[in-house]
């Protein structure tokens, strides 16, 4: 089982992940490409060191929204986006590639994960971007998501998400973060589920029920307060279960 | 001998220079990186139109500067500075190859260039960003700047380039451009010299006496009213001297 | 009759309207507050025309959207919204006074004026912010539209507005710009047509009846072609009538 | 006697000073107009609760350089800088009216801070916008600099200004940040340094010696670790001294 995070999303001045702690965590890193956050100095530096850890990098594209953290959603054309995808899938690689590492996989955020997720025009660009850079990228996709579809339709490869401390309903999908358990926060709790989710293929649901969820890697969040001591429960309790913790990529 | 130009120097709804036309002249495209401009969507149909017609795609990376142009000196740290312009070179790489070519050569735009051209922490920059990217990549300098000692001396190979319509001084160096003698505007005055510097390997000063000058490419400039017609006055004048124009890179 | 004109569209070394020749015909200028288009010095230089000439100065906030010209929605949130805007009001002010002028009114730019149009959070918002920023401010908007009851309802004075060169439907409503007839582009065509609007109250529908439109100023577009060439046909058209083309808020 | 401190320094999901924490200590809050750092909807929050402290609201403009975050020397023009300048005030001013207080006075930031504490055309160029924007307004100097003549000289009213937690030269002037010395991270050792500054106006320097300095306004840093314990220290210091604090401009 592979686990991720989103790092390097700090801008100049500004730093929001500790990204040394997650880096000791997971062995996937969804690196900012400068659209959402992620100036070139340091995501360099995120890149040198994942490098160094063996940790792989992603590439995490955003809409164009630094002040909103591209988590809003913005009406582009298909057309501006896939060439927005290229632009950041290319700048990354050519700070990963200096960094002595290279780009693995590519996993959209924010609003763009939200979006592409239900497919459509949005879901089209980014799966033509991937095609365009490199068809053989893998594309982290959210579990049972049209996008999913779509992104093997176009002959992709394709790796399933599941997300650590997120709610779910019982038809499987995520709880909207406005009603109530759209979080878990109890890094035990966190840490129990993602073992049942990885050994049992199931999530309890708010509602009460197993619901089954195929996942081939698991998202811990990073830039909330505890954030690093839940990854590391994640982490530990897999283990503990005998779970091989690795890369779905390299 | 080549021919480069700027290209690609337009914003989302703003355009700047007629770049179809100019790539029917010129043989090096200098291409926005997006940093003092050139969106993603716009780089990408530039490159692909370059690629239909066979004119090498360069970066032309830049300081962070959108609403100077890149005009205007940014004290950035060199590190800093090795990481903007691999970001740039990496994000112009991603359209490149997306339009079906690739990056050939390097060259700084506005305020970068003539920094680096001096040498200095910024000229190091430029060279060390463009060795880690790919140490084969020529790089374009002003003939006979530290900056061309430089880069040769950390194992680029590099470009040397004139300009078609600026003037002068009896060292070989360019004319402030806010003195007077700075710009040569008579397309048929700049096509002269372009033969002259092409053929005997000199430059009439402003001060009137011949200078050597050597040069691999002449940079003609695109963003004025009358570019075009410059541009193909002095491919018209080399053709006619039997002066053959082609990449200095490809 | 008010005829107004979006102006100042440019952005450091990008122009866009030809603001010279427009402020000889308009009576009131939409002035780009930076977040679309619009640098502090170029806008600084197109309040100070138009208080030469007398011609109102007017905000035109958008959403925060460079590279799309704010032609694109931002899934922004209303307080979000309201703090931008209340930003670009303060912003245009600080530069139209130190020009000799104020701000005399507001009219959001593209994809903000739009959805302000049809109410909601957005609508809401820029109201909001008009409200908070200068209650006796007039706000533009598209005649019969939700917004202007809403603006009115919160004690704002409106400013109704009609479109010179765009088709309407039978409803009163503009013609979705995908459409065909959205566009009106013959110079005399499009002055009859406002003469008739404001003589008549009229304006013939794509589907050849005539439909009733109240308004108190009437745009016309600068960034076009020929755009300059319609807006003279406009007001030599409506002076002919014996129409007075006067601010609608000075 | 004034405290001052920099406040709104964060960027949508960036966050870099604990505002709150600082309102109850200082007399003055700088806050970020857009250009360094300061979305609109922060600064507005922040406008709100310095309005409900009785805190001054200053104008803390800076060059154009969000991921430099104003530290970086720009080389704009003076036209432009003036420009720039004008279009912070003005926006800031509109949100601070919108949350019931106003402007008060300007301290520019960052590399605008030092390049215009020089005079020369930066300085010119701030002086002019402030002159420009309000003629009444206050300027926050670096006591003995020649912008606080220039100010003076230009009609402007100044409040010198020296720095709570920075060494002096024998001259007076700040030990280069680069040089030992540069920074007293000590509380109680700044707590005592600005005692002594108040109360007898006079720094020890660097190299042992007492040099008078000059200060209506002390700066206390708000942006680095133990930067509000340090703030706290200094008030404390200067009220069991008989200090009055409170706002140099209000």
């Amino acid at each position: 089982m592979d686990l991720n995070a989103d790092l390097g999303e700090g801008f100049g001045r500004w730093s929001l992940t500790d990204d040394d702690a997650l880096l000791e965590v997971v062995t996937s890193a969804n690196v900012a490409c400068g659209f959402h956050a992620g100036d070139p100095e340091s995501v360099l530096a995120v890149c040198a060191a994942a490098a160094r850890r063996g940790v792989a990098v992603g590439a995490h594209p955003s809409y164009r929204d630094l002040v909103g953290f591209g988590r809003r959603y913005v009406d582009a054309s298909r057309s501006e986006l896939v060439a927005d995808v290229l632009y950041q899938l290319g700048a990354l690689s050519g700070l990963a590639q200096a960094a002595g590492t290279r780009v693995s996989f590519v996993k959209p955020h924010g609003a763009l994960y939200n979006t592409a997720a239900a497919g459509g025009a949005h879901g089209e660009a980014v799966v033509e971007a991937v095609r365009r850079f490199d068809p053989r990228l893998p594309l982290v996709v959210l579990a049972g998501s049209p996008l999913e579809e779509l992104a093997q339709a176009e002959g992709l490869r394709t790796v399933a998400e599941a997300f650590a401390d997120r709610g779910y309903t019982a038809t499987g999908a995520l709880v909207n973060r406005r009603l109530p358990g759209a979080l878990v926060t109890d890094p035990a709790e966190v840490a129990e589920r993602v073992v049942r989710l990885v050994t049992e293929g199931v999530v309890r649901s708010v509602d009460g029920d197993d619901v089954p969820v195929h996942a081939e890697s698991v998202c811990v969040h990073g830039d909330s307060p505890g954030a690093v001591a839940v990854a590391r429960a994640v982490r530990a309790a897999l283990e503990a279960a005998g779970v091989a913790v690795r890369s779905a990529v390299l």
